[in-house]
């Protein structure tokens, strides 16, 4: 149980060095957060898919959105909990802790998302998001009506999907690798 | 059975005129394949999305990998097929069809791989890409081992989950929204 | 890929003359279909078997009914889709783009029956028919009141649950014996 | 709990006279079974649709086969709880009962088959059964080699694929229809 | 299929002899059962495991509730038959027969409770027990509330949660040990 | 989300005073543990079945077994992960964190046991664990094989199951209750 861990089970080393610009961005990871998170050092073995990797995870989690940050991020945790992603769960539960300031609710989206007191409003956000996780062939009008009534634009609706769509995309690259989390996350924020 | 489709259910437009790369990419598009991909016109409605889209699809399509494009492509459709994405299991399907020139080959994937006569190493792509679609949390160090087996290296494997990655996100994106593909596809390479 | 394909996996081979009855109806076949479909060269190793599946065939597929012969089809692959036939697919998806002159017809009851166009009454038939081949235990009158209040009779109620019934035998004969469909299916109705 | 049960939930009246064949087929059951199963006076609003269940059944259950007819009974069974059908749970469970001699027998194919003290091919059969009727797409070469491992020829396996598709085909036309069983059934062969 | 069989697979024989009041206990039961179910001899390799099964099993079964004695073996039975737990249908099936007086009754809840006659009380609990079962962590308010308008207070409705455990948890003792049960009761109550 | 939490949804309050025995237990646990578990205190409306409860758990979580302590924790923590249980994977996850002194370890059985680096004999007892727990009806001789030459011996196997049914009891009581974990459980062990 004591091993050193890896980042990944695949042999694949990050280029040395960097390019400045993701050099640079490395930099600003450390300093902001303490730390490279993992799934960039996965990624950088290849600086063309690791700045696309950026590019998109950067429009979606931290651009301008109806959705809040801490939305995001709830809807990150529901869709890895069904997936049963451990990065994606580390890191993001840590993630709603901190932008929530409450560290229940972010135990509580990981372990059991129907276990949250939700407003309305977060409630069929969540509701949406598991089901087209655990059965997109299934969503239809009547699923973004309910969205609708809860509140959401068309915009909205498309940033919850893309969401969505994105960490079943990140879990699924994670767990084929057997991706492993900074340890420094599990502390975080509790 | 005969309203006009819309390409998707959210009443979002796109960005006109385009930005002069975006528009370049569009026309080279209806040069080369007769028509914009309504995925691009579905995420033109703000293209800062739209060129990471862009940019992670043609690395991940049509980029260098141990992959072939015709393997990348079936990757895509045996994905779609689980997740029962119309949109995709449109346009790959075509794909697949015109990659391989065998039009019952493209059909075998959507409809169930298992039916398709396949190489040993081209099943056990499909199988790993199946499994981790269906069930991520359970995918382990034995299901890299048999792609090892099969004689995928450390970055074939990679390319394997990030091609599974990323279907199933826009399998979800187009559920989501009902995208609607374009309708030549449907004819193409029979 | 190229190994001449079976007609089934199993090493049966069909009674050689036909009586005459049979012969005349292979012939009946070769006229009007321009093959004799491999499933009744399938069954053809018993004349018996053969008689028993073509009279249940004829009667519900093209016997009197309330359901139009196109909707009969419909149900055929719906349920086939869910089951992941591929003899059945590729047979009955290419009766569905004939009887019903929309190509893409055939191809969205293959891929996923919700992504097509249809009416209340095709969608709620394709929804029962669906929910019975999935989960037919949990089936009830609250399940036959919705195909009434759609404007289904008794006998037509019976009649989907009589297709319903016959293609979740045949997806499973064509499955465990492997059969494989005539190749100029694929081609058909495009 | 107490009302007068229907035959089928659909108000189809049997055809009043018969023709004589299928009379004298009725009056043969009331004459060996004491009573005209159900299911039988459900088909007989249509004689043509009666005749031909009553041929492919006949011909399955009680024709020449290299599996007995307890076995094919035991099939039956075993699908039967699959798909968690009264109406045949209880015909075909008082058979197994009946032709085994064996009341436990009977119980333990209704509630698990894997309860039940096996041989070697009768327990290869059911897991055959019951995987061809639970995920019918995913059957392949490896589970026809079993069976054939087990003992059983090419014709014993398309025998055991016909009685699996047969029940899966009656048990959604009786889920579907509320089909009730004659409560003789309950005591016999306890 | 005839080898004599065992109480459970592991091999852990009955204390001996037991304390005075487990001994009492046991021989109560001979004289009002007619014999020692097996489910007390197999915790009898440990009498303080023993004590604290019975103690729990009474009070659950037999003690003062809202629910009667036939509501408790029903929900037993259901839920046994989501399990498949061939120990418990054989044992409580027989139970719902005795208390009921109506064999047909025990036949269809463990075949399928949604084919029993059932009162709408009787049918909200089942429905609760099922789901309970099958999906525990998607239970919510909304279950409660339909068991309070069917009529069950706040007491029934933790006395239906708590016979629901119970037998999740019975069901995977006797189906992780194969506890075989006493052959008296297959005859019982037909 | 600040509304005051109950401790189980249901209006059921507890018995006041306690009997003697179980008032001293109670303080007991405020005088180790710092507080009564929720789950106490839901009990405690009937001072029978609280008495039960606590008899039943302490022997399986506390008593003489061949699995430490942890390991019961960590199959508790394993059970309720599948079942999303919120109760249970609160104050069990605590607990496995504590006795392991490793909070990632806590971690990551909530989260996708097949995360953590367990020694064989631990991966085979929650593998084992969490087959008995989705699917009880498919447990056989070969399951029990397997932990035989893991190490186990009779005794543990059936501690094994009999801890795997104690949460899947419990993990039904405490979701079909809405029973809410002591808040102090978060922060524990971190």
């Amino acid at each position: 149980m004591s091993q050193p861990d890896h980042v990944t089970a695949l042999s694949l080393r990050p280029v040395s060095p960097l390019d400045d610009d993701l050099e640079a961005y490395f930099q600003k990871c450390r300093d902001k957060l303490g730390m490279v998170p993992n799934v960039l050092t996965a990624y950088a073995f290849d600086q063309k898919k690791l700045r696309a990797f950026i590019a998109m995870y950067n429009d979606l989690m931290l651009g301008e959105s109806g959705l809040s940050k801490l939305e995001r991020e709830m809807i990150a945790v529901a869709v890895s909990s069904h997936n049963r992603c451990y990065y994606c769960l580390t890191a993001h539960g840590a993630a709603v802790r901190q932008y929530s300031g409450n560290p229940v609710l972010g135990e509580q989206i990981v372990m059991n998302y129907r276990a949250a007191r939700l407003s309305k409003r977060q409630r069929a956000m969540l509701d949406f998001a598991v089901k087209l996780t655990s059965s997109p062939g299934s969503v239809e009008e009547g699923d973004r009506e309910r969205l609708r009534r809860a509140g959401f634009t068309a915009r909205d609706i498309w940033d919850i999907a893309a969401v969505v769509g994105f960490f079943n995309m990140s879990n699924r690259v994670a767990s084929a690798t057997d991706m492993r989390p900074n340890t420094v996350y599990h502390g975080q924020a509790r």
